[in-house]
């Protein structure tokens, strides 16, 4: 287990410190034939990639990926799929400070207490570096799905939510503010408060709403392994993920049944989607859409009080180029592990008939 | 996959229609030597149990476990735990009339499609019956792991909400009512809330809100298994839910990173607890906490529209003997997951250091 | 892990001791709508059944099969299938000697060793009862595979082997004769020699060959899991067995290239079938035989030695209902475990391309 | 599945053709505070490396290994260890000759039908280049398990067998002859036959004999994660293995039980050890031992015919850089095999008992 492979047959391995020499992965179980189209994957890691705009961080990150198996003549063969992305601008010193304390709200006092040991060379293994990875991997399963549309977004940052629902929403205006919030009028004013929020050395929370089109009838298991159970699980194993709704969500508690039923047309098609697309863990051929919480940024470039190694409080001042809001580069990892997920459920359903 | 097993280390397997001869499942993995408490087993299934109370499904079922393997002379002996339930009350009958319909947000639909095929008496597979055996195998689970106590309570019915934190609360108090509401006086609105629902034959949804207290320091695996990943995804396989959050959750995303931080006291317990008991998906000995959002349950006792096999809308008269209100009678299966997450982890701990 | 589970898409999960309630298992990932006839299940543990003829074990064991879900009105439904096979001749009385002392050659050691604990009655886990499920299991998926032919017989029985080559017996004579050996001639010299073995009070090895017809070319994966490395893995988890080969098997490995090789026909056919209808670990479509080895019986109807549990040597006179030779009763199995790992790379197989 | 991972605690997958720009893999599982000796990775690597001396293929590998993560200060830190060998010597144009064709006994044909496309270069994923990757991987779980003694060696090559039995033999003396036989006149006799093919332009085949010493009492898991059918599943994913046989074998097959019985000593020893130090699955703690059959390497540098994409017989030259008798090489790769195993029973085993 130890919780580095995602997925039954579409599977992703990931590996990787922030400041070793690589990370990467390995995909094992992608079908064989699939026409990969390289620009398209580089294109998501440049969607997460550090300095991509003035509102993230303004570290410098190549992250560029390298194919090294798995692929013949620009197809693949079926075997796995090995790549990996070098780390090339490893200052290490920067975390010197670090080595001997431990961050509020930051996983460098478990990690130690867990493992009795830890790289503490910028975070180590629970650096949100290591989603580069799944990024990779979910490129190539939203090649294998191209019929499936996915598209996240930034649905709030901190008090500013969009108000409209998503149907009111164009999907092609995601990527025209840094933001990547497809409502322009409210998109500015995140940016403006993700920018006042950075100038105070503070940073703030947000939420990602991600729409899946297109998805046919029967995808998802039964019981355990439940559409939206791995949908949830897929998304709070990202780096700042504090809940998980699909649907209705918290509010479907609020409800009755006679208002929450979602009532057929003749054709299997619902007249409305409180159920998110997902009946018993199974799609329905209707939208799925959910929403994912993350929490603001541990790192602040302010004062702060931080743990010794010998158990003493110290104030630290924090430094280095981290994000003021994590959603704006969250939105394609939201994207590449939905997809990864899909995947091993398309590949699933071929097995469920004669 | 096919999504009936949960765990890797503590796992459990169960297979069981609602209407057919029996339900239960297997537990491979139980460490050898636990004295087993076999009353405490039992009386976690009478929680989970229909016709327990007035504001609860009046079915009767006798839900009496037969343990038929992995056990000699009241302890476990290390090999696989095969239990079973009986199904003593199956009306087949009552179902006739949804044979050929399939009913709004049930899984009816999406069975039928999926498999080619369903098990049309009493939801089959999709029924919330099969919870009974992850009740059994929580149970033990709990045993396992006596330290931990894990204490889930009714948090919400409605708009009817508890006000006051997890830690104002006496958990002795959640069994004092039916509604298992630790709050006395919200208890007693919240009971009055379902039965006015239930007397319009309507339903109405409700949050669960899960403490787990004395987890040691480093249960969980960063990345893909974080501790509160595998939580959501335990929980999200319940039928029903629709959302879960943990520590500061959805409210965390409206949050500045100066307000959310957690600050260390000198011998590294925090001095609030926003994170929930986890770091980078970590236990970090706080108190871990969680909220369950459940929707309506969607058999009415009124009126309704239904689909029929050959593409009619009709209307249909809801009957049967249904809950008004899930929350009460999901406490246990809410604990029951938190109790196979918590055994699987515990087990997967012991690997992780020479 | 814990070692309870076969399969990852066509999953048998077993449970249960010789002298517990029931043993059984679940199978889950058997696809929807397949037709079962269960009376080729009930023949099928029929087949591996104490009692059948004079020279296996006279115990009575009714080893009727209940199926407890995932099967509606004769077909599967793609969910879990449960079953239960009662244990109705339980003489515990009868192990009362063993309790305190260890048998040579049996696993009582190491299971009392291991887990601190042990159910002696019978073998507890270790008793070749729980193939009975492996039996069911099988059953039905050789129902799956219905194009797929498996034919397993009894080759040799101690220093007794059929000289002829598989292809110049007739597989319908295998159930011709109780060694279940399709070369008449020389199932009277095999059954002649158990009889005397028998008179002994002692028993006798002997192995199976099992040979697979009409499976399609791309069966089995690279690397780790071959086809062949399966089935050895399936072979080697039957109780006594002790080598596996395939194909020229530990013959090949004497022989030089320009012999070994298999030359094609021009259809893709080979001329020869050293190679076993496997290359690379994946079917090549031509016949699939290997060999499997079994040890005597460790159980003689002789005075013993055993191990006491305080330490001390004693001798002990053998005696309960034991088979003088096990591959007579063993056929079944291993074309049930044939079966298992024949159906999991089936379903595997429609994942690997587009 | 797909086959490219191989444990459940100690996980190795692995990617990579032999002609692609890397190979490598994944370790996931790898208890934290482990201190690696690099020298004893690289030189195990040595050891399966061409071009170590004569009566090997003469290509030239670098086969350096490099890590990318999970190590810190020379120790393992629990987290995933990547690992890459750079492909220094990829020749494609030695295989343009086979792009068209299928050789005999080759994997070529089945991976084509298999996935509708195949990397041909130098037997893609088929090669057992990739083998490197578990040497490596093997290398770490040594040392992991520094108690126990794992050797193996050659114990015939073609007729010429190690006639003393495994205690007779010095392992020190392993390495001092190319065949890696610790029979020195038998080694002598082994070179020159492999000489005397290879001059042929001819392979041969041969068996691995491998001795595990130290085993606690209680590795293994019953039923079907048998340590013995692990180890055989292990052994037969290894290329160009037929057969698979430990303790008394296919022997066995051919013995009486009072013969065959291993009688206890006082202190639970046994005097003899024909079940080869495991029983029903589970070590007993005296030596394990279990033999492996190689084929002779498909290979050879002699006219054959072989199959043609369009459906023709070809006469083709063979040609390239291959090993006479591949067994020398193989002797670390089964010793890295043995010792994944024994790592993933050994971390499981920390789970067994309360």
């Amino acid at each position: 287990m130890a919780g580095n492979t995602f997925g039954t047959l579409f599977k992703l391995t990931t590996f990787g410190e922030s400041h070793g020499p690589a990370l990467g992965g390995i995909i094992d179980g992608c079908p064989a034939g699939l026409t990969l189209d390289f620009e398209a994957i580089q294109l998501e890691l440049q969607r997460r990639k550090p300095g991509q705009s003035a509102i993230v961080t303004q570290r410098k990150e190549a992250d560029e990926v390298q194919f090294l198996s798995g692929i013949f003549e620009g197809k693949t063969t079926g075997t796995p799929i090995g790549f990996a992305i070098q780390n090339t601008n490893q200052k290490s010193e920067d975390y010197n400070a670090i080595q001997n304390s431990y961050r509020p709200s930051h996983a460098d006092y478990v990690y130690e207490k867990k493992y009795g040991i830890r790289d503490y060379r910028g975070g180590g293994r629970s650096s949100a570096r290591e989603t580069a990875s799944r990024v990779v991997a979910g490129a190539i399963a939203k090649q294998l799905l191209s019929d499936v549309k996915i598209n996240a977004f930034v649905s709030s940052v901190g008090d500013i939510f969009v108000e409209k629902p998503y149907q009111a929403l164009d999907f092609n205006l995601i990527e025209s503010n840094p933001v990547r919030c497809p409502d322009p009028e409210t998109a500015e004013r995140m940016e403006a408060l993700i920018r006042a929020v950075r100038k105070e050395g503070d940073t703030i929370g947000g939420t990602i709403t991600c729409v899946i089109q297109n998805v046919p009838i029967g995808w998802g298991e039964p019981v355990f392994d439940k559409l939206h159970a791995q949908l949830g699980k897929a998304m709070l194993s990202i780096n700042a993920v504090k809940g998980f709704e699909y649907g209705s969500g918290f509010c479907g508690a609020r409800m009755k049944g006679s208002e929450h039923n979602d009532l057929y047309n003749e054709d299997g098609t619902t007249r409305t989607n409180l159920s998110g697309g997902i009946q018993g863990g199974i799609s329905n051929g209707m939208d799925i859409y959910f929403r994912v919480a993350f929490k603001p940024v541990a790192t602040l470039i302010q004062e702060q009080e931080v743990l010794t190694n010998d158990g003493r409080i110290e104030v630290q001042q924090g430094k280095g180029r981290h994000d003021p809001c994590v959603v704006p580069r969250a939105v394609p990892i939201v994207e590449a592990m939905t997809a990864l997920v899909l995947a091993d459920f398309y590949l699933l359903e071929k097995t469920n008939k004669l």
